[in-house]
């Protein structure tokens, strides 16, 4: 069982990349590695991986290192991955049709049980055996199916729309791709995938390398 | 211009939700805005923010806050957005579509110059008046263009070799959407959109959130 401490967001979101690294170990029948053969392959330093683990409790073993399926599965409990969560998408465009089309989602325990587009082209076609619906019908199969996480993928104007019919029908968890914030009640969760935040990083990161080399005149 | 100090990923990757508020702003004709004003917008404290500023340099004044247009050209400038990029993606599925058609980003100066892909279903469509051309032109193609950033949208099986093929042809920038790590030289900067590990990070929320909420009886 985790620990009740409150843990930062930077290390929140470092474990699902050692749940990837540890999970690609298990399949090639590493049993157990150290902190420091860990770091050497996830690019974080050996005393870093120990201070994030022991936030969750005491995972490692002197002389020993980790129990690579031990911590895989610990890892996975933190994460919530021992439960299943129902999904549904709002948004059939490309963003839309990636998600639904991405199987590993499914793997991990996330399963789509609706799609909701207001494109009546759209509208009746399948994707992995779920019909596109109506987004009109969002809001009664809300209230008749058990959904834990909205997926959001429709353009910013209509986002917050779709938001608030997720929290009026007591979904919990939002991910949204909109480029815009939401505003939501303190219990509901939105985690946001901001693209073009994540390109003008690498822009911003670009420009910055290039001042660099200009000044050193390398 | 900025000033050559040492900023944090942090503070970095804070400037590009500076950058889309202070353009909404610039859109409804606002001129200026208080540091408090601005931080009841975006969701940050007033003074995150003038701590965020002043490492670029000496934005606001006192008793006057910030000068919309200004501060928006600024950050545009830091962001290394006073310049153009030229852009290819490569693995023409679902996200790679998505990232084609997303015509926000050639607004922002990301040209997007060419798609490839190996499916022969694919070669020889258009997105956007880009055709669609064989993933075996990609090394050609790059030597006689230049092209500032590689967006790697292919399985992960297929990243490295992509991202090697960018390496040896001068790309100085990746996006990778493929959920894996690439190793690439020093001087190539990768920024990575991980989409299991947003996911995960959610799930992780929502299971905390309902922890908690089952401790104080809630």
């Amino acid at each position: 069982m985790p620990k009740k401490t409150i843990i930062s967001m930077a290390v929140i979101k470092r474990l699902p990349k050692y749940y990837r690294y540890l999970g690609e170990l298990l399949r090639n029948d590493v049993e157990r590695i150290s902190s420091k053969e860990l770091a050497d392959r996830i690019g974080f330093t050996a005393s870093q991986i120990r201070q994030d683990l022991n936030n969750f409790g005491d995972f490692g073993q002197q002389g020993y290192g980790y129990n690579v399926r031990f911590l895989y599965e610990e890892i996975g409990k933190i994460l919530g991955l021992t439960r299943t969560y129902n999904t549904v998408i709002v948004g059939a465009g490309n963003i839309g049709q990636a998600i639904a089309n991405y199987t590993n989602f499914e793997k991990l325990g996330f399963h789509l049980k609706g799609i909701f587009d207001r494109n009546p082209k759209l509208i009746g076609i399948s994707i992995r055996d779920i019909v596109i619906q109506d987004v009109d019908n969002l809001e009664n199969f809300l209230k008749n199916n058990h959904i834990d996480i909205g997926i959001i993928c429709v353009p910013k104007e209509q986002a917050q729309k779709i938001a608030d019919i997720f929290v009026r029908c007591g979904v919990k968890g939002i991910w949204n791709f909109a480029p815009t914030d939401l505003s939501v009640p303190e219990d509901v969760i939105v985690e946001n995938v901001h693209l073009s935040e994540s390109l003008l990083t690498l822009s911003y990161r670009l420009n910055e390398a290039e001042l660099f080399k200009g000044k050193t005149g390398r």
